[in-house]
């Protein structure tokens, strides 16, 4: 087999599988912002019917992976694997939100970087000729995460304006072998970068090194500047993060201004919506991929 | 790409790679057990020098990386991909444990899958050309699962018989494009059968089902009988999962009896060391890997 690695972390893929559909649900709040109407189903309320947080979002992952299929009108047996992974215990949301579909699983855990680890890998199986259908899905659920990262959601316990917002939200999308795109070109795959932030409120400012190395790694191994791409986007790093990539990818000289944004910043109004810092959470840039990855390209 | 699935769940390897070395620490008790022999480290106590057992399981991870890079005379640089997990929240012993190298990252939760998980994965990537060079790493420990998972130890709750004892261990597996052997010829994805057992002294029943299903299912899509194996071994099912899975395969026509083992039952002498059903955790079947790859299909 030929290697596809091209430079130290990016793989070049000889046929590159096509993102065929998404299927969003999101919460009440993410469904009042300015993405609204890109996202497949607007919930009514944080409970969904369920008893428990835990429980809302595990459907919501389980009726995500239906409505991917329902577009593609496609049965359980036409998947080779689902790959889905989330910010709870044990990842309860994807194994319960899946469990009744008899599809081959892999089980991540990469917290808000699951959606692209899963295209990632969906993308490389794919194109070394293990499958030809791959579902990556993912959620998160802002009282399932402030429960499980922060405090008590009774405690009704200040935000600082540094912190984000978790995204009630969940995606699944169809990777196909064969297809008319949007498709996956390259995969860079990420390096832990643990700078010592400590502050749970402050997670751009924690995960914004990691996107820098990455992002820089990419130029450097595809010998690409940054302006060869119309849109560069990272995940949940919200307004601090982004500022922080704007500022540290300039000091290495890739100036970033015009094609760079940021999911977090992009799914919440947050003058309106009083999110401060931004989005964030896997549901953040797996629900905004609706908008980002589809609608626009395809265009 | 030519596909390389056969059957419904199986890949055949066109270029199998090699298991090329396994680093293994475990803890006192399961130096005390029938493998001592086979793990290239003993601990002395539950801690290590650590404050925390989450450390403790950290710092297992971290030199098991060490150890399995030192034995392949490896640097960082040479490492393609990383791919680990383990059972604590957000898998904090992987993350913590292999952060200061840098090597790109796929974080997985498989549970007490994750070590074959991420072979498997390793496999495939390798197998499409991806990859040379993959280490896939996991960690389990008693004290750390025990207060996750179960009771504080502080408050001594009577463990019943069919309870089993989380392995205190941690293993790293370097596999390669190339080499001598042992080989991954095949990879067979499990999917999540859950017969609703919600007892969690009871995870030999609730497991077994799932690994039935995927033994069958390998059978099956390979048009092998079990007796075409040396060694059918699964991870952690201990004595009442072995039993359960002996007795559902006999239902379906394969007779286990001669050929068919379980981590969980081979890493304790369960009635010496009173560890009941037997082992169980992520480090249960990676470490027991040292002993029933590498030493053994070598000779």
């Amino acid at each position: 087999m030929a290697n596809k690695k091209i430079g130290k972390q990016t793989i070049k893929l000889s046929s590159p599988p096509t993102i065929s559909s998404v299927y969003s649900i999101v919460g009440k709040k993410e469904g009042e912002g300015p993405l609204a109407k890109y996202f497949d189903m607007i919930l009514e309320d944080e409970e969904w019917g369920e008893k428990t947080w835990e429980k809302t979002e595990s459907k919501m992952v389980k009726e995500c992976v239906a409505g991917c299929l329902g577009k593609e009108k496609l049965s359980n047996e036409d998947v080779d694997y689902l790959l889905s992974g989330d910010l709870i215990n044990q990842c309860v949301p994807s194994s319960f939100g899946i469990r009744e579909r008899q599809i081959p699983y892999f089980g991540l855990f990469g917290a808000c970087s699951t959606f692209v680890e899963g295209l990632s890998l969906g993308a490389m199986l794919i194109d070394g000729g293990m499958a030809d259908n791959i579902i990556c899905s993912t959620s998160s659920h802002f009282c399932s995460a402030e429960k499980q990262f922060r405090f008590p959601l009774e405690l009704g316990t200040q935000r600082p304006p540094s912190s984000q917002w978790t995204v009630t939200g969940s995606a699944a999308a169809l990777l196909k072998s064969s297809g008319n795109g949007p498709f996956i070109t390259h995969v860079t795959t990420g390096k832990i970068i643990d700078m010592g932030i400590k502050d749970a409120n402050n997670m751009g400012a924690a995960m914004a090194p990691a996107a820098v190395d990455t992002l820089w790694q990419h130029f450097e191994d595809t010998r690409r500047d940054s302006n060869y791409y119309d849109l560069i986007i990272t995940g949940d790093l919200g307004q601090i993060g982004k500022e922080i990539v704007l500022e540290l990818m300039e000091s290495r000289g890739f100036h970033l201004k015009n094609n760079y944004n940021d999911c977090g910043c992009l799914i919440f109004d947050s003058k309106k919506q009083d999110t401060h810092a931004g989005g964030s959470g896997c549901g953040c840039c797996a629900t905004t991929f609706s908008r980002i990855s589809l609608s626009s390209i395809k265009k």
